[in-house]
């Protein structure tokens, strides 16, 4: 809810209306389910207020797709077609991915993740979308794939009113530190847990 | 991820693919953000898959509109001109709102919060959707609005594959324990609490 008084209203020197514009970085985290779902969620919000959208998938197999990619890419049609909502990108990087070299190319996944990495930063610097999930990125940061004070350096320092989402367990501290909305998703109960199977529809 | 063992196989007589098409009941609570965030991302995978999905919102007023309801308005839209994704219904059950009276009549909270439950149970009895969002849900359960009991009995006893997301805080013992899928979302830091303000396309 947008209304109400903040606990505390910080000495600044911004206007609310400043406040309105400062741009979210949140980290979504924990064992739980949601993390993704929560990001997609608030990407959808932003699509249907004209965001420029992007999503960035560090997964396993770039062949894999959820069905919020395709439902995304639905989304993004509505923009190009009738000016709805805002403009969406969706993008993998796992193994078989790469910015630089052909798809399905047999590139290392800890390269790949560290060029998606550079890619995404490229786009920070130049201001090219307005709202960007980084999903599952804790895990090449954790793995140290990725320098984990170089992202939280690039994502401080990100000009005008860009927000981040990034999800993942284990986010690192200097990340949650440097986060100004975290989320710990934890689990209560899963089904798998006694031995249910995943569903279209629910689990993709 | 669909893929994988599970830690335990049911001795239930159940098929891995009637497994899979188990009905499930989840439940998104705790103080942090996502929960219904979490929700409509789940939404919007039902929908890719071409679910029938009832968003049913027990909101304070049914003025209050989420950026997410437009979105899927046009998610509706697509699947009724096109033919893609599945079919979308979006509901408001807070002040001023009836399902049986005219909207905007001045109908008592807890009355239009039991109206609409019992509309829910109606649909759930007669299998009228595939996915149901019953958002914000808890607060009128641990008002007493809506018997407990009688919400948990309905929800294990719908027949077919009707799949169930619940939302909010303090999520009733009795329905935690009837639930297939708990997920405890917990606030580690939000940007209200010091001093920022919600933004368009992120807090609504």
């Amino acid at each position: 809810m947008p209304q109400g008084t903040p606990p505390q209203v910080p000495d600044d020197g911004l206007t609310t209306r400043a406040r309105r514009n400062a741009p979210v970085l949140a980290v979504h985290t924990g064992a739980g389910k949601g993390k993704s779902t929560a990001a997609f969620g608030m990407a959808l919000r932003a699509w249907n207020a004209g965001l420029d959208v992007a999503v960035f998938q560090f997964v396993k197999s770039a062949k894999w797709k959820v069905g919020e990619e395709a439902a995304f890419q639905r989304l993004g049609e509505l923009h190009e077609q009738q000016g709805i909502g805002g403009a969406v990108e969706w993008h993998k990087m796992g193994a078989g991915w790469s910015w630089t070299r052909k798809q399905g190319s047999d590139v290392d996944h800890a390269a790949a993740a560290a060029d998606g990495w550079a890619e995404i930063a490229r786009r920070l610097a130049g201001q090219r979308h307005d709202f960007y999930v980084l999903d599952e990125f804790t895990y090449p940061l954790r793995w140290g794939w990725i320098d984990v004070d170089t992202v939280v350096d690039a994502l401080l320092g990100r000009p005008g009113c860009q927000h981040v989402v990034i999800t993942g367990r284990d986010a690192p501290p200097r990340l949650v530190e440097a986060a100004d909305l975290v989320t710990e998703m934890a689990k209560v109960k899963h089904p798998m847990d006694v031995g249910r199977k995943g569903q279209k529809g629910i689990e993709w």
